[in-house]
């Protein structure tokens, strides 16, 4: 059969069957293209060889860091999701998804090209829901990368899949909001100079009523880092705070949108959210296939070289095909966002069937390395222990089914009472 | 998390991130899309109602058969694999695989629509490599459907995965051939008005110039139909047959193609026949799905419906985003032949990856049915022992790894070599 | 390492080891050991051999099968489940299983040994619960094999994981029973002498008190087999029926049990009976084992025997070990029952775990057989189609899940009380 | 169905059916269940507790650790690995078992019940082939936990799987021998007082034959302890060093067995090493599963406890049943070795089975308890990490299934040559 399949076949013999054109189309735009080949060369150049001085939860020291981002912007890579007006690139989804999973092959580099969470992130809620001076005093150094920010959702006390039960509490106390909570999992607290926090504003409204969300500086007197929670994964700087807000009194102006639009904002962060983790993990996943391959066609045992075990083959094939179906499927989320849809169900797809692929594409680049692959002197090992956030973090797969069957039962039952 | 999730969004906010246009794009033209609309209904109304006729291994009784191709031919949906001039569609690959998906949904519909195994690909060899004559007695009466053949390569006594080892032999003898060969799973074989033989004519070449293909007259007098074979799956009109060929004589204008070039031939038929099973494969993952969403909404168990279980749920987004990813990755190798590209690895990549996925879509569907899954009083029970042999036809899982291990591992080492 | 481990070693040296001997025995008796070389002698010379005799759903011809019967009496291993008084062996579940797993190696085989299903089933509830007049006419020439019979639970309307909504009613009628019931998956019910039915006596009462169970001769006039129903696997003679129970009149005396004890008795006859069914995946899943190994040996490709490529090694492997995990699980419930526990935990273990491991190396062994597996030519296509619905009938995997999980979260739950 | 399987059953009736006692008995005797509750208690009162106080690479402080290991050693289960008159137990490898599953709760219960590796195998092998004078002075402070060991065999240069090619070098010179060796993964290195190394003595004789062991002090002016390699999993006092032997002289009384004994030595200690470790990851992953369990009866999301939650369920009904197999394996092979068996198959089939069953619990125990399980706040979190190394060390998988697999076709293969 490999025989058969290496017979050398005339292919013109096909051309004349092609009459209708496809408008499926899987190739980029040559803006695209060019930008995919910048990107590359720039990794191969500025980013690996720099990742032996990424510090666990603290990433790379400011006089790295600095010359590679004023490189980054010069080349008008600089923060891929933003809009043109404050300093992006202004692309659609699909073009932030090429992107993405360029980026997404080093840790350092999310930083370095001004996309990293939860920055981007709440660059976006800023953009979209800030006044002009919200705007001017936080999005702009944000986006800059002059400062960091953290993201105050997820609460210890209750379940993070069920969000109108956070605790969290905003007063009003003449023209200032008093905010009391207690947050964890603050991802990048250590060195963020403000964090935008979701608390009740009306605590018996109804559920998506409930919160608003805030902007409350990290010199708030009320603003306390209980400590840095000690965390499997390490590529975040400024890791993973559980912080306590205190009688944290803040200024009305502070409020981030409408009062009782909280739910909503946090929406919008997440939705596109998850397809950019999404989109950064074919990244980690083909590095880490890179890394597999690379490594079978170097070591030898037994007198063969690993590549050529059937075993390993199989990993190879299996990883290869299952990176291809979790790209096309980002992909086509992306496209979908493109064009105006949610693709709410496309999203949460890709969330957890991409998230097994990260894990299962490691799992087996470690193996194939042995015990070289768990130690550091690998990036494996690193991406093993960050990639088991992925099923959880932005909704774990258990929600992310559910979601899914949920969305085609509705279509499936509305499509019934029309019939 | 659903709570939020069914928050309303106002995405018109996302509108403005749109920039650079996406080339990457998974919309069907106006004609895919009217094409699309017109099968689904004819499946709808002619299709579907008529599956409850089909004899096992021998399909839909003429009476029943012959007007439903007579209209699908006025439809124009006609024999969507082969070019207008034969009576065809002339599409490129992703139109037919777009097609395909619909067809595929019934396992009468390849017979209504022409384009049933090995039929189909026997047109193609017959087109791309027939000489007049042989287009005029074979294949026109073959692409009208007036007249069935078969293929024969697989034999009992050698592995099918190595084809290079095959014993059947053709013999010059004056201007004749004589064909000895015995030869099993020739689909279609019972009923079929001749069949393509794939014999060696010179043993002492290399292995890939070593055969040849034949037509040869069901009626020959050495052609022997040895017996029926009995087969897990039941879906292929004319059975499985194992033939002998005992002194087949023929005429020299009876070769196909020309001499040594068996294997040229037999890889241009399976390669696209490969693609072909994948597509029509999405069609039965597809209606599998629909059938087991379908009962889940309307069965009940200890006073829920099988829909409201977590365990149901978790089969129906685990099932709905395989059968995603498989249509995505079909797709994608079809729009690389489409670009004149041989698309091997992905190809091969389908092939292992799309069987698997059709065997555990169906699979859930028929555990949600609980006993009557087992019965045939749904279309499952039979695609699910049709299915079974997706893993081992046109190459099983093991070579197709086998050839996308190569293949990366190949392109692996002729980068370094550049480098 | 695989060096390594070939060395030879003294093993003596770790003799001195053994301090405190082990109680966990996995040996069997001398009884035991005789049973099984007896057993597997006997289907090696007159069961395997006369496996080609085997008609779908009818089984063996009586010319054939009641001289091996006859056999199988006069060498004491007639009837593994039924007491000594009544013409069995009189063992325990443990004795039980080992047998179970070596008649398990045949579709035939049950028959010749006189525990097949869902004769061995009903024996086991006349025993217990019918009168002396019910054991004179029924139970003794069921037990002899002479007659054949049925068990009518499930129905067509109703989910069968929820058995209190059985639709069956039975009234009484002066010293009557009128039975009006629709039955399905009645197995062995074409040739039946009679059916144990289960039908409510007492809609009204509390779910486990509404049922009886009662005996209904086959030449009831109103006993309608309205039809077979066409169904994947074909194992068991008499195949599976829908029968219609239409005001059947039947004496009082053919209750069987107390009015009321219907699920009791239900539950009694399940119990045992799924982990029967798993001692005898046991043997389907070791013969296809054998067969696989037997033909990796056998058969080459590209100039290796098929036991020579690493993916068929790790099918080898896989296999070996699940059969060894679920042959140990089934042996361990079995000795729990022998202690006296109802291991309602641990058969529900087995139960989906064994299907599993059962449709996992059927399958295994089918792909090492390429094309070959899908064919009749060997008992694998059999054993595929059977197989699926292990994970349905005795209730579905997922059922069986849940109540190991209920059984856990209670376990726990009492502890937690206890402290 | 679980209506049913709730029913009260009266098992009496079964009784009688308990004829022929069968011999598989899964029981403890008295003396192992005594000390199954003894050390169940133990771990209960002082060892969880401790653990918070265990520091990655470094264990338990001395202050903490020998008040503990004193009050195992009054209890008398102190050193299960040993016989009685070196200060162990003197136990057979079921006892160890059972008594391993409990210590493996705890990653610092090891170093309390003094059978942690690597001392524990340096122990073994040192009880089997030291002198008397290498008894005294290496063994004895080893066991009685006064000073700790490493073992030295894995090279960075050469793969693990084939210990054939290992490059280090022992030559003669005069009385003495001088070591030469780059070794890496010494687990324990950093305050260990000597090693054991393994280095070729006759380069040129059969592979077998080539190797001996050494006894090197780590005072010894050639050891160097290059780095301490950076590693996923922390639980290993002493960390795992890189460490090369330069010119490492010693006298010819470190010899450790005879010349040329390398190899046999080595699989001594790595083949119950591998039991060893399968034994204690049974207790890893109870506990997971415990705390999974525990976990989901606390939390709720959405107005239900996790425990109500089919998925949930479902985690919880497949880790239980994994256990379990993963266990009576474990326990099946213990039991062929205290028979004097090598038990080679099972012990493989243990390593590659258990460490998935290991790997799997702790993923799902993970999963449930969500963002918290990647925290170091629950045992998890440190289970994972080094859970990962357990596919690899003693041998990887593809080694262990190929052991398997090769076991079995030389039994089959040898059974053939008999008929």
């Amino acid at each position: 059969m490999i025989e058969l399949v290496d017979a050398i076949i005339d292919l013109f013999i096909f051309k004349h069957l092609t009459g209708v054109m496809s408008m499926f189309d899987f190739s980029p735009t040559p803006e695209q293209q060019e930008m995919i080949e910048k990107a590359t060369a720039f990794m191969d150049e500025y980013v690996y060889p720099n990742e032996k001085y990424m510090v666990p939860h603290r990433g790379l020291p400011e006089d790295i860091l600095r010359p590679l981002q004023a490189r980054v912007k010069e080349m008008g890579l600089w923060a891929g999701h933003m809009p043109k007006e404050i300093g992006g690139m202004g692309m659609g989804f699909v073009s932030l998804g090429l992107l993405s999973e360029i980026i997404g092959r080093s840790p350092i580099a999310p930083y370095i090209f001004g996309s990293m969470a939860p920055d981007a992130g709440n660059s976006e809620i800023l953009w979209h829901a800030g006044t002009p001076e919200q705007k001017r005093k936080y999005l702009i150094p944000l986006v800059n990368g002059e400062i960091r920010s953290c993201f105050a959702m997820t609460e210890p006390e209750v379940s993070g899949s069920d969000p109108t039960t956070l605790q969290a509490r905003a007063e009003k106390d003449g023209n200032d909001w008093v905010i009391n909570a207690h947050k964890w999992f603050t991802t990048g607290a250590i060195g963020a100079s403000f964090s935008i926090v979701m608390a009740a504003t009306d605590p018996d409204a109804p559920p998506h009523k409930r919160f608003s969300m805030f902007i409350v500086d990290a010199d708030n007197p009320g603003f306390e880092i209980v400590r840095e929670i000690p965390i499997m994964g390490d590529h975040y700087t400024g890791g993973h705070g559980e912080v306590r807000y205190t009688n944290c009194r803040i200024p009305a102006e502070n409020m981030l949108g409408n009062r009782g639009e909280g739910f909503k904002l946090a929406q919008l962060r997440l939705g596109p959210g998850r397809i950019t983790h999404a989109m950064r993990w074919i990244g980690v996943a083909k590095r880490s296939f890179d890394l597999m391959v690379d490594y079978s066609l170097r070591r030898e045992t037994r007198g063969k070289k690993l590549a050529e075990f059937q075993t390993i083959q199989n990993f190879i094939a299996d990883s290869a095909t299952e990176i291809e179906a979790a790209r096309l499927m980002t992909l086509y989320a992306a496209w979908k966002m493109d064009q105006g849809d949610q693709a709410r169900k496309e999203i949460s797809m890709i969330k957890f069937f991409g998230a097994k692929v990260l894990q299962d594409v490691i799992d087996r680049a470690i193996q194939v390395h042995g015990a070289l692959g768990i130690t550091a002197d690998t990036p494996l090992e690193g991406f093993y222990r960050e990639a088991r956030s992925a099923r959880i973090y932005d909704g774990p797969d258990e929600v992310h089914r559910m979601v899914v069957a949920k969305q085609i039962l509705k279509a499936f039952q509305a499509e019934r009472q029309l019939v």
